[in-house]
Order: C-alpha cells, then sequence, then structure tokens
C-alpha cells in the first residue's frame, strides 16, 4: 500500500515537473528532441542524484522505463499543446509545487528505506524535490528557482522532515506522507498565492551587474 | 575484436570533444591549464556519468589512464595551435559529429554490457554522446549544443538504437556498432550540410529576452 | 593522527567553501535558505564528486553530519553577519586560498586510501578542490573560478601530487599532507599577491560577444 503510494507520488513528480522543463523548452523555442531531454532532465535529474548519493544504482529512472516514458508524454503533450499550456501557467505553478510536495515525501520515504539517518533522509528528499529544477534551469541559463523563490527549499524540507520524525516516533507512514506533502504545498501555497517570503540579505553594496 | 573497436571509438570520442571544449576555452581567453580542465570536462563527462548510471564504478576515465591523457594532448595540442583550429573551424564541426557518432555506439554497447535493458541502453548511449558537451557549454555560461541545434540528440538515439536493435536481434555487434556509427554521422552531416531540421515550437508569447 | 588531520582540513575546506557560497548568494540577494543551499553546494560538491568516483557510496557529506551541520553553520553566519564579511573580501580569498589547500591534500589522501592509482589519486584530489567552486559558480551564472582564476587548478594540482608521490615513495604521509598543502597555498597566494598567471590563449578572432 505505502509502496503503491510512493510510487505514484515519485511518477507523478516526475510527469508535472517534466512538464515544467517542456514549457521553459518551448519558451526557448527548442526543436521537439530538446523539448524531451530538458522534460527528462528536469523530471529525473532529482531522483538520480538521491540514488546515487544513498548507493540505489542503477537509479529508477535507469531501472525502470516508467520514469522516461513518463518524462517523454510530458515533454511532446507540452509541445503539441503548449499554447494552452502557455496560457494556464498559472496551472503550471500549482503543479510545480505539487510535484515538489511528491518528490521531497518520496525521496525522503526512500531514503529512510535504505536505511540512511533520519535527518539525512529529510535533506535528501529536498534535494529529490528541488534537484529537478536545478538542472532544468542551469541547462537553459537561469539562476535555479531554489535560489530565488520564496519559501521553496524550506517547504521541502519542511514537508521532508514530517516524514521523518513520524519514522523516529514509529508513527503511520502512509499519514505521515500524506501529511507531509500536505504541508509542503501549503508552504509553497502561501508563498505563491499570498506572498510569503523569508528575510533576504540587503548587502551594503550593489548587487554585482556583470559577474564575470 | 569488437573489445579493440569499443575501446577505439571511446578513446576517439573522447579526443575530438577534448578538442571542441579546447577551442570553446582558448575562445574565452582560458589560461593554459583552464584549457585542459574544459577539455576534460567536454571529453569524459558523457561517458562518466553512464558509468555511473550503470553501476561501473570506478568509472572508465578514472580506472584508466589513457582517457586523462588523451584530453590532456588534445587540450595541449589546441592550446598551442589554436590559430590554425580557429580557421578550420569547419572541420572542428565534423569532428564533433564524428565524436558523437563514436560515443553514441560505444556508450549503447558499454551499457549492454552491462546488461542493461536495450532501449534504456540507446538511450544512456545517447547520454554518453550529449553529455559532454552539455557539461562544455554549461561551465562557460552557453545553452548546450543538444538543447540548440538541429537533429542532434536524435541523430545519437538513431546510431544508439541500431545497436540495441542488433542485439535484441543477435547480429552482428561488430556489423551494428559500424552501421550505427555512420547512421548517426549521416543525420548530422545533413543536418549541418542541408539544414535538416525539426519542428520547432512558436510560442504564442515573446521569447524571455532576459530571463532571470 | 593521520586520520585527525584528514578529517580535520575536509570540514575545515568545506567551511571556507560554504562562507564562499554564502558570501556570493548574499550578494545576489538571495534569502537565508537560498544562502544556505548555496553554502552546501559549495563546501560539499567537490568532496561528493570524489567519493561517487572512487566508489565510497554513500559519501561523506551524506554519511557524516558534521559536513551538513558546517555547511549550515558557515552560511548562516555569513548571512547574519553580511556586512563585515563583505568588507572583508580580502580575507575570504585567502581563505578560499587555505580551502583549495586542505581540499586538494585530503582528496588525494583519502583517493590512495580507496587504492586508486597515485597519478589518478592527484588528479582527484584536485577534482576536490576545484568541485565545489565550480558547482557554486554555475548555479549563480558566473564562469567557474577554475576557468577564469591565475594558477588555481595548478596549484591544486602541485599539492595534491606532492602526496601522491610520497606515497610512492613510501615518505610520511602526515608530512606530505602538510607540505603538499602548503605548496598549494603557496602558489595561490604568489598568483592573489604578485600576479602570478600562467600563459593564455590570444585567439585571433575577437571573443564571443554573446555566445548563444
Amino acid at each position: 500500500m505505502l509502496h503503491i503510494l510512493l510510487s505514484g507520488l515519485d511518477l507523478g513528480g516526475t510527469f508535472v515537473f517534466a512538464i515544467s522543463g517542456a514549457l521553459l523548452a518551448v519558451r526557448h523555442r527548442l526543436d521537439v528532441f530538446g523539448v524531451i531531454v530538458l522534460s527528462f532532465a528536469a523530471g529525473n535529474a532529482g531522483g538520480i542524484t538521491r540514488d546515487l548519493l544513498i548507493g540505489s544504482i542503477p537509479p529508477a529512472a535507469v531501472a525502470d522505463w516508467r520514469y522516461v516514458a513518463v518524462s517523454a508524454v510530458a515533454g511532446l503533450m507540452t509541445f503539441l499543446w503548449h499554447p494552452a499550456a502557455n496560457r494556464f501557467r498559472n496551472d503550471v505553478l500549482w503543479c510545480d509545487a505539487v510535484g515538489l510536495a511528491f518528490f521531497a515525501v518520496a525521496g525522503t520515504q526512500k531514503a529512510l528505506l535504505h536505511a540512511v539517518h533520519p535527518a539525512m533522509a529529510a535533506l535528501l528528499g529536498m534535494l529529490t524535490g528541488i534537484g529537478g529544477g536545478m538542472a532544468r534551469d542551469v541547462l537553459v541559463r537561469r539562476i535555479p528557482t531554489v535560489l530565488r523563490a520564496d519559501v521553496y527549499a524550506l517547504a521541502a524540507l519542511a514537508g521532508a522532515a514530517v516524514v521523518s520524525v513520524a519514522h523516529v516516533l514509529d508513527l503511520s507512514a502512509f499519514a505521515a506522507t500524506l501529511v507531509g506533502g500536505a504541508l509542503c504545498f501549503a508552504l509553497r501555497f502561501g508563498a505563491i498565492h499570498y506572498g510569503w517570503r523569508l528575510p533576504a540579505a540587503r548587502p551594503s553594496e550593489p548587487p554585482p551587474a556583470s559577474d564575470r
């Protein structure tokens, strides 16, 4: 039961992150294959990094064909219907928040299953959530969302921490996964909708205009 | 026999990609050590990623000194003779196409030898081909060639697929490697020489001028 | 004894590189969590890459909580005291040189302990030193320091080579670690203070203004 939930969350997260990568690719006018490559990078970079770090080799994205298939379908769908996808960009922002929540809790559970220390498992869950967006943005030369967006890595870490704490207290993993995912989504919802933000540094000197 | 062919293709691909990295480094006026670092990244990032993903650890680029040597020689040669290399830039474009073909088929064969599913092996072959250029371009802040160039990842995938299909049908691996490599090169030749291209997205809104 | 020295060098290098990442994050006006994420990337990317390449999985940064703690503390300290940190930017440049020296020798020793060939161990030590800065700079869209700075990768390689040569000659690892680290720092000191530099390429054509 938990296994099915985790699989669904992982593939669902791959799907929505792949869509986010495809949309960015379309806006950069890439050809159809470039769209699919960026979809795959966005949907799978976080999970692949997590799997390498916990020693689950080959990573799920290589061992299980469904990850590639889900990424390619998301990329193709977005390429074919991009005007619609462009129009509903806000829906995509919500999808991204859902993907972050899915990956954060599923990544933490997977790390716990590999006997990683609970505190580190929560950090690896956060990394799973933020990794895909980092790869996607670096490839098209954007400063990654996680470094710019409000309450992004923190939301992922909060959701992941719920799963880890429940594991330590021996509470239901199933319930913790749902609660943690909901918490992560709620924090991102608040950040997007109500403008919640963390304190930022205000350096005394002007920012580097041309940071060569 | 196949073993020697694969070794030659892998080292040959490393050499020409290392030259492409060195040329880019020279154009950015890097010092001689920066040139060699970028040569190494361009020549080996694809193969290292593939080896990590299939669990062949340590990767060939670490276990076999010839990869480092070939990359360093390519970087030094380019640094010393860069005016000539600059003048013959089109030759380099052709070398790059050769490297892509070498890596795509050699990478697929290596993945098949590690008992990876044939479909995934073809994708890993493609990744081997495109990975070096991705690392190279990200390091000097270019949008990677694979995302911009015409029929690039697709050419690599087509060549890789020939190797995988031959493996499933139990045909000669030696012949498949040659045919697959030739197909990949031919597709890139057509894209460069005749301007073949895949359909690209034409988003309804203007592209992001400053995509912060 | 050597074990304690290496642990100290590795954590010390993590600390000063994390500070360099945090300072860059503050200059880009990231929020407090973005600062910590960049601190972690700068402090640990080199060591994680080394550990993956030598098959030491999970990497130390995942298996040992102190790496995360040291990175987070460095990030938070810098965030809270950034005006001071900004004012003493030159001190930071020196810290970076110390971190490079720490990582180069500690990374080489770790690779030697994993029975890597001494020549490759020196290259992996160099990679440990330059990897953190590469990840940090790519994430905020700078061309990595190692590609621009004077006598940077070469300094790391020189320090790492001392450790490897001492290993081959069966000399004291403890002394070699100190001498190698001092050599690396001295080379960077000379580069920063006296402007030592390697020959750079002067391509016949103008540099790519907009290298699309």
